[in-house]
């Protein structure tokens, strides 16, 4: 099949917009990637459009994904919205690959977008829980620090991963998020600081939970057939898996883990003829720090169980042997949902392209991006591979 | 590229169901799609699933996928949410197509669900309302019969076309469905009742306007890799097109039309290398009667504006030249938003196969489909063909 490649990616910057509309976000991610291809794009090349979004925050709940086309003068380009929930736009870039593989299109726009940052805490609240498992957590008051407080407990005990190991998350992510200047929250914090903030979920603090946030990502897909176009230094999408998994974390196998996670990582591999081995660097879905912890070992960075001890090490680290969230990850950088995934994919474009700033890691060749929907009812993973280009 | 087959569809009765929920009724689909392949499909082969829908009524806002595909023991099988307003199962058929095409996947689900029927008549305009475009046509109260009337009230100042003419689409879409077990309104009418409904929207009176529907569909698509495991019979997706437009139909090139349809109905007859001449039959998408005529010409089955005299001749009534809309269509059968796409190849599937009962046709060869978002916002059309096989 067609092998597909990444040339282009932008986002706006993340936090809180009330002066933006989702649509003009979407366009500030979208004229970001198109300036961001090395040798140029001619809208007119873009074959077809995936959008992914949670609902905009109910502003436009039916065709967002025209709608915000539309605003970039797209009408016509065949455009499909996908969800699922927080993973939204991880599933759109999947779904972009398989158009370009499918031989329908030659290139795709690929995005995402989320305005989060109501007046109304309520609607936040409401834009949320609606991801959550409707019968059985939301209704009785369960919320998405509370499922994933229940993850970190069962982490806890289980592996007696404590709350300074969580914290070490945090404070490796801000670290890097002050040096990204798209950010929402763009500041060092220190282990103290983490551990001693106001808890949210016990044993989850402050610093442990994302912000909410207003955003959009962008990123351009295309065939092998036409990707000569565009640059010199083509980004192939070496592997994609998915998986999906009971919407409620109770009914699951594991309360510790993530397993549509490591499915999902499994296809990914497979599919690229790699293992965890070969990746240089990640972004993960760190909505709660624990969740990036699971990642850790879901993802196959450390072994089962061993993920508190492997971010006090210092691995993960800007300089450690596997960096994971060079962007400050949903933790720092934000988390605008459906802008998420696609977000991801537009920090290991910059870094496989020598373009992250003070971010930028020493020749990468092989980045990973990790999306998750809900509490783990899906899961998507893409292997990015720079490519050897004989010139 | 692999060809795509569809080999299994299945459907809910369409209605008003207070005592089903969204995942039961998928679960009566999937159930019925399972049965109708004619070797008989092992859950275990399904190794993606794509699910249509506006958002359930609210029920499962984020993860409707995962919710409805776990429901059915399908849970780590990779499912995506689709939404493209009424068109999102037709989109989710799409995706399952390129899927298919593109090498990852040998066997895709693709349906839709919606429940729409509540107790509170506010949240079924609510649920409708939010797939119009929003800023100017829905916060300043224009629903969609208001906008369909003014595609109506184009159309007749424009060609002439007459209250009868749109009265005739409605007849014949209640014969077929007075034939069709699963339709929500399985009974015939005279013109003088159509003609003479109350008003809904000056022109369109109530039988001008399909129902409020609960109900799902559901389609097996595969790859011509494993189509011999599942039938002998092998209907193959010869063409799939689909374009978007502006939202709001008062930023449209023509209020007659659906310009959308228009470009989705050429890319499906290009990818098949067909014209309208080579259409047996097909499901169009009539929300409202106009929509219906105005699709007989976006099409290719009559001349622009002539829409109104080739339904009054008979030509797509059962027994017609070009029968549409043989299951009774939105009108009579029923329209649950995210189910309506999936549910128009149900009925193309069951025409192939020649197993649609009273509503048989005689031996068609080739079937579409043709699924609209909104008021035009998005469109796809799927060509079907039932293939020679030498046995």
């Amino acid at each position: 099949m067609t092998d597909a490649y990444v040339v282009g990616a932008g986002q706006s910057d993340y936090g809180a917009f009330p002066d933006e509309s989702y649509r003009s976000l979407f366009a500030t991610a979208y004229e970001d990637a198109l300036d961001s291809v090395p040798d140029g794009m001619d809208p007119d090349r873009i074959d077809e459009a995936v959008v992914g979004t949670l609902g905009v925050g109910g502003r436009q709940l039916g065709l967002p994904g025209p709608a915000v086309t539309e605003h970039v003068g797209l009408h016509g380009v065949p455009t499909t919205r996908v969800e699922n929930a927080c993973a939204a736009s991880g599933y759109a870039v999947r779904q972009a690959v398989q158009a370009v593989k499918s031989g329908m299109a030659d290139v795709v726009l690929a995005g995402g977008v989320e305005v989060m940052n109501d007046a109304s805490g309520d609607a936040v609240r409401y834009w949320l829980g609606v991801s959550g498992e409707t019968e059985w957590e939301r209704l009785s008051g369960t919320t998405f620090s509370g499922v994933y407080a229940q993850m970190a407990s069962a982490h806890m005990r289980e592996y007696g991963t404590t709350v300074e190991q969580l914290s070490h998350a945090a404070v490796k992510s801000h670290e890097n998020g002050a040096k990204n200047p798209h950010a929402q929250l763009g500041f060092e914090c220190t282990l103290e600081d983490a551990v001693n903030a106001p808890t949210v979920a016990d044993p989850l603090t402050l610093y442990h939970c994302c912000p909410t946030s207003d955003g959009a990502a962008a990123v351009l897909v295309v065939s092998e057939d036409v990707v000569e176009e565009f640059t010199d230094d083509p980004i192939r999408v070496a592997g994609v898996g998915a998986s999906s998994d009971r919407v409620g974390l109770f009914q699951r196998e594991t309360y510790t883990n993530v397993p549509a996670s490591r499915r999902a990582g499994e296809g990914a591999y497979e599919m690229a003829g790699m293992s965890a081995d070969d990746v240089d660097f990640a972004e993960v879905h760190d909505c709660f720090s624990i969740a990036e912890l699971a990642a850790y070992e879901d993802l196959g960075f450390c072994e089962q169980g061993k993920a508190g001890e492997f971010v006090e090490s210092g691995a993960t680290r800007l300089d450690g042997d596997l960096p994971v969230n060079t962007s400050g990850g949903l933790k720092s950088k934000g988390h605008p949902i459906g802008a998420t995934g696609a977000g991801q994919v537009v920090e290991v474009f910059e870094q496989l392209s020598g373009h992250a700033g003070e971010r930028q890691l020493n020749d990468p060749r092989v980045g990973l991006t990790h999306n998750v929907g809900g509490s783990g009812g899906a899961a998507v993973v893409h292997l990015f591979e720079r490519e050897e280009v004989a010139r």
